[in-house]
């Protein structure tokens, strides 16, 4: 039997099918086109589904389950999308919508605990069946997986991690609220430190490498500048570990995981962010050395993670 | 058949026989004397459940488990109090030890847990599944209600929810970090924040309450004196609330439970601390009201929470 796994993003409708190694044997995308009717949008992912079925020479009856990562706030077990800023979505009946198309049972979640899904069950975190995983992006996702299973919350809007606060009283967040870890440790937080740094010390290295213009700053220039040990970058990545780690022993005295999976751009600068963060939390976490402290590990499936866990829900 | 249930204290061993209806059918308690070997400890808990199923008429063979809270890091699964500051513990074998005494299962947790089950099984939360609870006391502990179990994290040393950050590098922490819930939320935090404004502002209402003692500063002078419109006191406990209200944001954007309880000696100002802390909420909990937001009520069974709880572990 297969299962499809479908990650609905704002500009593209990613799907896979997915055996029961937990491969994906095909794979495909379409434009979500956010601003059209729901119903269009959920068509195509059902057409996406079943045109990729068709290239592995499966029939409909051979597929167990599709599973969709929405995001926004997800209300899993009545299969509706409560929420989602993005798409404009209101009260959505994704799972029953997309029911009229299949025959199968259809399980939603949250995009980022599809992604935390899939790499305990097919990547970073395959070993173990408890992990933790922050999507470092425009925003801050939060996925969390207990007993090899996502855990959602009593009701719909749980483990939003990146909308817990670091900073009492801090930088404005998207949710409206002050201080959330969204707003220091997504990539737009460290842009916006990093522009920050470089425009107070016009010697920076970081001015340099965005060629002069401080809207060319992304992700890797602070932690680039910080190697050739520019100093006003060197102190915007020792904050952002430090942001981070503090975020990170918040949710391990919650959740004692396995493991502590991160995703995102900033991930291309693999140990030079694991290795300190991982240090960085034993200092800091409940009991320190007395309790289990788990390891900070980069995900490692890209875009697949989504589609396998969506498959896996 | 019976359960018994053992809230274990730092000055008190507390024990109760509960029946199926989550009433204590009798109770009792033994003074603790932490500094004694555990062997002593836990023979005396073995005693004082034995005396109390006598005092029912019961025989040991109509007890269906035994339950214990205890304080500090426990391994719910091995059974194991892995560390206790107050008690000087490591890794002792408590659930073992226990067993030697009674041919039923023995269960432990931690005694935030404990009490956060009672109030769901038979208090504040009956009508619920899903809880979560604070204790207000010397420190802040954390219990966690999923689905009607507690939720333990997936190694010992979770839901340790007065031990996530508050207030980037703010007041130093019992658990060594800086900025924890704890440091602001306990009683001790709330103390320690009234004398600081007793102490600046002279004239406070608050220095006469403490009889010009500041030594002699409680929770309850601040509510006191804010209730006689001290500006100090006012904004002590405006500062109070809105400390819990932003933890208590955090708790529900990880979890989303169906109520938020709260316990300890602030408690006694009852609607004046949770009418105030469900409003705050509203304003900054993720997604708004586009999403649940639980109610925040104070815990009503008092010392019987912990010992109901353990009888359902």
């Amino acid at each position: 039997m297969y299962r499809a796994g479908i990650d609905l993003g704002g500009t593209n409708i990613k799907a896979g099918i997915v055996d029961e190694d937990q491969k994906i044997l095909a794979e495909g995308s379409v434009p979500t086109m956010v601003k059209r009717p729901y119903q269009e949008i959920i068509k195509d992912m059902a057409d996406l589904v079943k045109d990729l079925l068709g290239k592995i020479g499966a029939e409909e009856r051979e597929l167990s389950s599709v599973g969709v990562g929405s995001p926004g706030t997800v209300d899993a077990e009545s299969g509706m999308v409560r929420y989602s800023n993005n798409f404009g979505w209101e009260n959505i009946p994704l799972a029953e919508e997309l029911g009229t198309y299949f025959t199968c049972p259809i399980h939603i979640s949250n995009d980022a605990n599809c992604a935390a899904l899939g790499e305990v069950k097919a990547g970073a975190a395959k070993e173990t069946k408890n992990a933790i995983l922050l999507t470092l992006g425009t925003g801050v996702g939060g996925g969390v997986i207990i007993d090899g299973k996502v855990f959602e919350g009593a009701h719909a809007g749980g483990a939003e991690l990146g909308h817990t606060s670091l900073i009492f009283g801090g930088e404005p967040c998207t949710c409206g609220r002050k201080g959330c870890v969204e707003a220091y440790v997504s990539a737009t937080g460290l842009i916006r430190q990093a522009r920050r740094a470089a425009e107070q010390k016009k010697d920076s290295l970081m001015n340099e490498l965005c060629g002069g213009d401080l809207s060319a700053m992304n992700g890797k220039i602070p932690f680039d500048a910080a190697e050739q040990k520019d100093e006003a970058a060197m102190a915007v990545v020792d904050d952002y570990i430090t942001y981070l780690g503090e975020a990170i022993a918040n949710y391990v005295n919650i959740f004692r995981p396995d493991v502590v999976l991160l995703s995102g751009g900033v991930c291309n600068q693999k140990e030079k962010l694991t290795g300190p963060l991982t240090a960085y939390i034993k200092t800091v976490c409940f009991a320190g050395e007395k309790a289990f402290i788990p390891e900070v590990r980069c995900a490692i499936l890209g875009n697949s993670a989504g589609i396998i866990g969506a498959a896996n829900l």
